[in-house]
């Protein structure tokens, strides 16, 4: 699939919906389909589609590979709306991102497209952005390149009283040094982490309230997930979920550290973190359903007598082992308990587990993983271990 | 005025807006009421208030300076709407924070309201978040001596063949290893910039669509603004305006460097605009209004003939000199061109102003600076200068 028809397969999707068109504002939908992330309106229709561009039109022409015919200089919803009069679109349905478009706005535009009924797109659009092509998935690749740059930082840095937040830097630094863009990007509402979770110690059984996962506690109250500026000790565990982007492609990958010699309990419990997710790695391909995959992962941590750990401590255990991943950091699908989604090759997904000890602490092990045929690929080059730093 | 009379104040001013009942769920709005950034919603009527918990009710309960008699642990919408009736609201306007609650999400409340008015409540949430208490003023300095760490590592380290990327890596460094929380908060919709801005050379020139101001080029055209992979040479003007954070409370400081010796024209336009801003903050004081100040920065440019590179080159000129910060990094009021908004003791704004001239580059400089009843004073602790590097 080539990128430039990845609008005439939206255009398909309106068609066996009956949408009579899409208005797109969200910079990574218009990036998607147009490759450009400046401000712009994107009008979808079955048979057409124009770019309103409503800033920096230079940058527009030079990054976009729609038809400069296509392209409209400045204009505003009102001018979308004549515009699609004059495509003889005059009433039905109207597809707009009501998942992230605020409520100002969409009352806004709802007044305007008087005749018009507002429905979600964004499922559609999601839906075509989790299948990744050759270029999307080369993006990838290169963000889990940087990854490993982090990973290496931590182990060459790491030392006894450290803050967590100054181990954070170290990791941040040598991302931002390998091309890291800087951005975490969320399709959630209000949903930010800073730059991404640390935690060590006693922290680890902290979970902050915006994931049922390691989170680490923050700096404050005001930002309270990521690093902290407790002291890392010797004989801690450290949890670093620190993302990284290229592209506007984002990789997730979690490693587990000690300082000095892990306990032996440790060692155990790591190894059955890492044996229940080969588990899964080893059970995902084309056509296999989300909920088989957590299901994978949760039989396989009963039968080495962990499920106690998996996914935390009741009450607050995760509920699912993974997620999309691509412009935004967390895409569909959502590998949930009992979810009948099908993953389908291309996909790019992360395995994400953690088990947490009421005594020992956590550890956690996340893979970017491309969804093929008959298996999957470990898109991460950062090894497997628990790392003994 | 104490923190824990911030929803007094709010249910002050329901009541003169006869709004039965608002209900917020932002975590920066509901951090400013309650002092937690858990999920969380918290509803509020000119007589009673409570503070549903959704998760995390651990972190709540260290955190929160609200009477545990207000808090609930758990719900859902519906249960504040349970609430609300046994409080004798059943009808009447619903405050709700409609520029930033998603379409999806607005319709879910809106349709659960039955009988209630959903109307915006943020802008008067936002009048009471631009008035800044002695405790948010304190925060905001230690942003501010966070930024000069990340001044003083660009004197440091600058270097002839450096790229802008890797330029801004160090500055972020130091910002974090001072104690930045990571986060850059934008009310705005789709409003992302990474990290902040970092321009070099001829990428001075090209402004993107997102603001009328220095924003640089970026790494890629998904996240087109900040440092670049351009290298750094001999001569070049760099422009870094990367914010910082503390306590959620921003600093956002620009300041301009030279790599070896600045030419004589561009000595000339930082004392310029030096002399602008200089002369905005000495009329910067209780009762003035926003759009005086632009003018006051407008006139002295004129006076000094530069007005042609003021705020940029036609057609992409800038049209505001200074912003409010706080919880997010842009908040009202807006210091632009005719606005008779009145500024207020104790607000906290920025006086942002750059020349662009079509030869030699831009210069820009931004302040944070506190209004006061017959003055104002600067925040930031960075010296004022164009540095030579």
């Amino acid at each position: 699939m080539n990128r430039t028809m990845r609008v005439e397969q939206l255009q398909e999707r309106l068609s066996e919906l009956e949408i009579d068109a899409a208005i797109l504002i969200l910079s990574r939908d218009v990036f998607y389909y147009a490759g450009t992330a400046q401000p712009c309106i994107l009008a979808v229709t079955p048979d057409d589609y124009f770019l309103i561009v409503r800033r920096a039109l230079d940058f527009v022409l030079n990054e976009t590979w729609m038809d400069t015919g296509k392209i409209i200089d400045g204009g505003s919803f009102k001018d979308v709306l004549l515009k699609l009069k004059e495509l003889g679109v005059n009433r039905g349905k109207l597809g707009l991102e009501m998942d992230v478009l605020p409520a100002e706005l969409f009352l806004k535009i709802a007044g305007l497209f008087d005749g018009f009924q507002a429905v979600n797109i964004s499922d559609e659009i999601m839906a075509q952005r989790m299948v990744k092509d050759a270029e999307e998935i080369g993006y990838v690749r290169t963000a889990c390149d940087m990854m490993k740059k982090g990973q290496e930082r931590v182990l060459a840095v790491l030392r006894e009283g450290m803050t967590e937040v100054e181990l954070a830097a170290e990791v941040e630094y040598a991302h931002r040094r390998a091309g890291h863009e800087g951005i975490l990007s969320m399709r959630h509402f209000d949903f930010y982490i800073g730059r991404g979770p640390l935690s060590s110690g006693e922290n680890l059984f902290r979970v902050s309230g915006f994931a049922n996962t390691v989170t680490g506690v923050g700096l404050s109250p005001a930002v309270p997930a990521g690093p902290s500026s407790r002291r890392i000790k010797d004989g801690d565990v450290v949890i670093i979920d620190i993302p990284t982007c290229h592209q506007g492609y984002h990789a997730d990958e979690t490693r587990t550290y000690v300082l000095g010699k892990a306990r032996a309990e440790v060692v155990d419990l790591f190894q059955a973190l890492r044996e229940i997710s080969d588990h899964v790695v080893a059970s995902l391909k084309d056509g296999v359903k989300c909920g088989e995959m957590f299901e994978a992962a949760y039989s396989r941590a009963r039968k080495l007598g962990v499920e106690e750990y998996f996914l935390g401590l009741a009450p607050r255990k995760g509920n699912f082992i993974g997620h999309g991943i691509g412009l935004d950091a967390n895409e569909p699908p959502i590998l949930f308990a009992r979810s009948g989604f099908v993953l389908r090759r291309n996909f790019v997904v992360t395995v994400e587990i953690h088990l947490t000890h009421p005594r020992h602490g956590a550890v956690k092990l996340e893979d970017m993983v491309l969804v093929k045929d008959n298996r999957a690929e470990i898109l991460s080059v950062t090894p497997r271990e628990l790392f003994a730093v």
